[in-house]
């Protein structure tokens, strides 16, 4: 069998679905050709190869690269002295007074060109790969006004250009109200709707639109009218639901078919049961929660109890989540929400990969699947789970 | 003036006590001789230097290397798989009985050669120093018999020569009855305090002596043996104290002039007292602290109105805080335990000296002391406490 690379000695965590927890071969091999997976399976049973370049693994671990599936890694501004401030005792209200908050983000953001703002994310982005991601989802939302939407749609566009990953961005121009649409916030939803969601669709600068439904933010009403003109428009949906309260949100993304729901934290009952219907994934961000020293967990025991699958992201973003390690969104995944190691490591690779709408496409180790690959010093997978701030990775392949 | 290296076009946290916060200097220059700091101040004030190697920092923040003051870094074996068992619902009756807990750990410890200790070790050891890590204290604890202690604290001595970096050995032998002491606590407190105590100071093994006191290890009756043992050999002194209850163990140490008392969750306000006339230093260690789930925070108010400089650090072990970044450490100091940015940074450069009787030594930038140092690629020092798992370290030297 004529392949392109192969691996070999190492230890195999599949991921698939037809095998049981991880999927894992323990003396395993993996040939690839056209940056696909042509063949896997233990090394007992594979064919002969001819490999243009063979990778011996020396008995470490393989897993599908990683996959960071809700981040907002593009952004320009500093939130680093709002932080400072705030443990000195600034409360939101003073912060917001000195001009802090998401809206300096958007300010900052707005104010930034498309190179700036490649130059903010890089150093973002590196570190994320550093710790084997292969695929991280972008999502816009602090430009909240047409070109500077787009623009951050382009510029997580273009990181792709500028270091081996795939990035898959999605549109979340409902993050929050701009200011100049205080009082209008009909007129910003038309904006949305009318202007900017099918704009993203015909230049296709996102692959799924995104809303942040709270008190806060969008109410269900208008987080309806977002995901009515993304179906109108050909594109699929995720909801930021029920992070800070019971909106319902869950169950409203759930009725539009939603990729996903995230955060979860005061998801009921009938959301949970809604979720598993859809098909929907539950994204759990515990960055955010740990940042906010939120104490309401969200319900994994009923998601596990309805099959709904769980991934765990890193929420990146400079307000609630400046958290820039899956691994460690991962350990906080278990530690703090009970997660296991098994739920953890399918969180961050075939779930996180559905939460996408990109199932049959990465996410596993078999054939078919894009060779996103990622090579582990480590005697076990649950290693991975296990360190807090360790640096495992030996090796990483976007296609090999 | 002749030097050997000298920095410029640097931002400077001096962490000098004669300054307020981080001692900040915004056009800083810094010129080493001999491993020392031979100069430091602003730039514009500088003398005329002679360098053999100039180092332009373009404008990057330069720290004393930071100094994690609490490790177990040393030990063999692997409690991944019973962190696997306990999060799908094992008990701790149930791992112990599996073999599983810290005597797993002291098992595979006494097995292991000093070769194998140094290769468990080093990837530890390098995801510290991967954030700035100039000096790492490391006490032993899993070897609970002569030649197993003296070979981990020669094990923690020998990584110094495997890696630039500084070791700081501590004797903790007092850290959990040994299984064959299961029935004679007293034989086991006579071979600490009349062999292995006195081995220890014999052969310089160490430079000071810890112990656990607590409801599950050791006695405060028990402990003021140890200590008294140690002063008797010239050791100073340091202990696990109220981690898990309020045993009077600060307030214990405190009057052994220990040089800090660490973790420290159910302090009283008599322990804070005692600490605070000893200049006992407070280590904070947030690792554990959120590894356990614990909610009981530690006295921070009062160990600033009292004045007793707080130190943070990783406790890395694999049990209860698997923590291989101080960053990190920090982040979880600010999150969980509210410390301000500038707290949080004295605690792993001035204060962490000081936890380690060094402070004259290190831990600040100042003429004479150490040339260990860290230079960092961020815009504002609270970025270091604010980002999680990030990796903005940009270059890292031992006696520079």
């Amino acid at each position: 069998m004529r392949v392109d690379r192969l691996f070999t000695d190492v230890r195999l965590a599949t991921m698939a679905p037809h095998r049981p927890g991880l999927g894992a071969i323990e003396d395993g091999a993996l040939a690839t050709r056209d940056g696909r997976i042509a063949w896997v399976g233990p090394r007992a049973e594979a064919p002969a190869f001819t490999a243009r370049e063979t990778i011996r693994g020396e008995g470490r671990w393989l897993t599908p690269g990683l996959i960071d599936c809700h981040t907002h890694l593009v952004w320009a501004g500093d939130r680093a002295a709002e932080f400072e401030r705030r443990l000195e005792g600034a409360t939101y209200e003073e912060i917001a007074r000195e001009g802090g908050g998401i809206l300096s983000t958007v300010r900052a953001t707005r104010a930034a060109s498309r190179a700036e703002l490649v130059r903010a994310a890089l150093p973002r982005l590196d570190a994320l790969l550093a710790d084997g991601i292969t695929t991280v989802e972008v999502k816009s939302g602090y430009g909240l006004e047409p070109a500077s939407e787009y623009r951050q749609l382009e510029t997580a566009a273009a990181l792709a250009a500028e270091r081996p990953v795939r990035i898959e961005a999605t549109f979340l121009g409902a993050h929050t109200l701009p200011p100049e649409f205080a009082n209008d916030r009909a007129g910003y939803l038309r904006l949305l709707c009318e202007t900017m969601i099918p704009e993203v669709a015909r230049r296709r600068l996102a692959s799924a639109v995104d809303a942040f439904c709270e008190q806060i933010a969008f109410t269900p009403e208008e987080t309806r009218a977002v995901f009515e003109a993304a179906r109108a428009h050909g594109l699929p949906v995720k909801l930021h639901a029920d992070q800070l309260s019971d909106t319902g949100g869950a169950a409203l993304a759930a009725s539009f078919g939603a990729l996903s729901a995230d955060h979860l934290e005061y998801t009921n009952a009938e959301g949970v049961a809604a979720m598993a219907r859809a098909g929907t994934v539950a994204v759990l961000l515990p960055g955010a929660f740990y940042t906010l020293r939120e104490t309401q967990l969200p319900p994994v025991e009923s998601f596990r109890r309805a099959a709904v699958p769980m991934a765990v992201a890193t929420d990146c973003n400079p307000g609630t989540s400046p958290l820039l390690s899956l691994l460690l969104a991962m350990n906080m995944a278990a530690t703090l929400f009970r997660l296991t190691v098994v739920e953890c490591l399918l969180g961050v690779t075939r779930h996180a990969a559905k939460a996408l709408g990109l199932a049959d496409d990465r996410g596993t180790l078999e054939p078919g699947k894009r060779a996103d690959l990622a090579l582990w010093s480590i005697e076990r997978p649950a290693e991975l789970v296990y360190t807090i701030g360790g640096r495992p990775l030996h090796a990483r392949w976007v296609g090999a």
